[in-house]
């Protein structure tokens, strides 16, 4: 079944791809060093096929790369490897995690920090091609010709169509 | 009922806010200027008690501030509006984005760009506190006390214990 929906909206199709319950888990454990499906559900506490369902829907669209590995005297198995475009979801999964550690705090603090080599706190923000960042009101969406005209309109009836 | 789920890592207490389906797509629809029910009901195309579900969570999660509005000779209606809690979230939906536009591309091209007011492109990245750019390998995340011990034991074990 196709995961990305048939729309102009790249937010829409990430979601529907990216959005099932448990892909965003997945990736945070691809990301922070598993790749075996036993680890997986080992971590998740999820059902075989439902881990197997999310699995086989990341790797068709490129996120993950199936492997196989084979420990002394076992059977083959399948280990899963974020390609070059799964780890680019590096940024979405940081941003998550930021937003959870400012806005749905726990006692204990965050269980994991981002730093630089010399040790300074990294942020996820938004940055120009200069690589400096950019504070969100000193930049604006513009909306393109892809953009779908029933929506413009609506924009315009509001009085919110800025771009 | 609770969407947050009672854990120390704050990447699942995100998800479980806002991973439910149509979440993200509320979200959307908030940042590009929307703010009635109606108006999320005729973009989105949901029912009725979906959305009203989902607008309660977010409103209750400090999201989403629920306010009235009236047009002349009809009776007061509900709109939504982003809390900062809730503006915060661009940078995701940003994220999700430019992920979008680029891994899962479409002919017409980006129906929306991120422009500074001198024209330069925006993207959404990593950044030190002194408002520069990091490249995804010049930075670690560092595992805290608050980090779960099984999940460093498992960690461990394969290896992939950095942090």
């Amino acid at each position: 079944m196709a995961k990305v929906p048939d729309t102009s909206c790249s937010i829409a199709r990430s979601v529907g791809l990216l959005g099932e319950r448990w892909t965003f888990l997945i990736l945070r454990d691809a990301f922070d060093g598993l790749s075996r499906f036993d680890d997986f559900r080992r971590s998740l506490g999820i059902a075989a096929d439902v881990l197997s369902a999310r699995l086989a829907t990341l790797v068709e669209y490129g996120v993950l790369d199936k492997v196989d590995y084979q420990e002394p005297g076992a059977r083959r198995r399948h280990a899963y490897v974020l390609t070059d475009a799964g780890r680019e979801l590096f940024v979405i999964v940081a941003a998550l995690q930021q937003w959870g550690d400012r806005h749905l705090p726990r006692s204990e603090g965050p269980s994991m920090l981002r730093r630089a080599k010399d040790g300074d706190d990294v942020h996820v923000g938004f940055v120009d091609s200069r690589g400096r960042e950019v504070a969100p009101e000193d930049f604006v969406m513009v909306r393109t010709d892809a953009y779908p005209p029933e929506r413009r309109r609506l924009l315009a009836e509001r009085g919110s169509l800025a771009g």
